[in-house]
């Protein structure tokens, strides 16, 4: 394990790595709505490589002996092969079809991991201006106030979170609309808004009680939340309520007092 | 009909009153997560209160002889009677329920009917810095620039958005979900944001192509909204397609190229 002014510096390098993704992002958030439906998918694709190449080679530079995954790497290159060694972790635009159509939930991801554990976290919305981050050890934090996940412990008082996903086959939409059926007799009310690591840094401030999400793109979408989630004070797990594994593709956070309750409720749900 | 150039008065009074009571929402909504879960009712009520009251005070000392709507005084007082005089209808916070957990969809709603039609509308996001703006003949506004709806026309590439409600009995459950499964098998993708008014103001910014509630609280829900709608482009009308009837609690909403397959989705729906 790197040591903790190490950590800082990682953090510093990840933070100034996404505020210039930021940038990329705000520029091509608000020329959505100015070019062909055609040119919004080439704008969609041309952002997402350029924050990745941006963040990549920012971070590289700084640490040449480290690991990379990206989700438009990944995409190309298929399976991701995650290591103990120090690994950055980058979703370069996360919400995809909130830029798209404007709508303002987008971010960028950037996780480090260490032995595999989600030690450096950043989440950054550069519309909203709200940058997450989060150390192994050392707190989390929004625009550099301390968070904290909610205190809430009963399910009835619980705002949930969790998306539709992007899997339209009759027998997965099924499951997913039953489970949010079941899940909505028990908790006051649910929110959908298109980003997982937002979704994650929702738990971390408090804002959202309760997450879950089956089946999202990769690890990216979960590396940089995860430690923020951690650090404030809250729980990622999967949502059998066993470890949380980052490559699975199955993620459920919450706070402390409520996870037993989620994880039967999850359960009751399928 | 009034002349324009009051209704342009009647949108700055209405704007006036809206940001005195975003000041107060601001201040309630990053109060919340510093009190006690009963403190957190409390601050609710007095927040609605206070913001119905200022709102109120401030439209009423200059229009003493219109008439005025609003959720905290109809809740109190019964059912709802539009008439053709001048009307001020008025949520002071929409989102209520995001406004506990401080998810940031939270707004203040102003509409003026006349003759029954929505005709100036003020819909301020106080945590977002928001201002959705509409006068019935002379466009819609967002923070001073104009906006107008998608251009959408296939359902498969559209951004939809409905509300899970606040009705959990397993008869209105089951209809929503499977409304929910049925729409979900020809859109892009769903978004829920806990705020009807913000949803209308979604889809006259095109940030939403399509928007759907039934069973919302009553006419301050929509009544600032609509006319932002229409004047940006859209339309507003009731899920059957039929004329949109402000005492409803009924309202769908999309640009118009997308209305009738829109409509037929949400027949197959049913």
């Amino acid at each position: 394990m790197a040591q903790n002014d190490s950590l800082s510096d990682f953090l510093a390098s990840a933070v100034d790595a996404a505020k210039r993704a930021g940038e990329v992002i705000r520029d091509g958030f608000y020329k959505t709505k100015h070019v062909e439906n055609k040119g919004v998918v080439d704008l969609v694709t041309e952002t997402d490589k350029a924050c990745e190449d941006l963040i990549f080679s920012h971070l590289k530079q700084l640490y040449p002996t480290h690991k990379f995954i990206g989700e438009e790497t990944s995409a190309a290159y298929g399976a991701v092969d995650l290591t103990d060694e120090p690994t950055w972790i980058v979703d370069p635009l996360d919400g995809t079809t909130n830029f798209v159509h404007g709508f303002p939930f987008v971010c960028v991801s950037i996780g480090l991991t260490i032995g595999k554990v989600p030690t450096v976290g950043v989440v950054y919305n550069p519309i909203m201006d709200e940058l997450f981050t989060g150390i192994h050890g050392k707190g989390a934090f929004l625009n550099g106030n301390p968070i904290k996940a909610s205190s809430q412990s009963e399910l009835v008082k619980s705002l949930l979170a969790t998306e539709a996903g992007t899997k339209r086959d009759k027998s997965t939409l099924d499951a997913s609309t039953n489970r949010i059926n079941s899940l909505l007799s028990k908790v006051r009310s649910l929110r959908m808004s298109g980003s997982c690591a937002l979704n994650l840094c929702g738990i971390a401030c408090g804002r959202l009680d309760l997450f879950f999400e089956l089946g999202f793109g990769g690890p990216w979408d979960v590396a940089g939340g995860a430690v923020i989630v951690t650090e404030a004070g809250g729980l990622v797990y999967d949502p059998s309520g066993k470890d949380f594994d980052i490559t699975a593709q199955r993620v459920a956070a919450s706070n402390p007092l409520i996870k037993d309750a989620f994880v039967e409720a999850l359960r009751q749900s399928e």
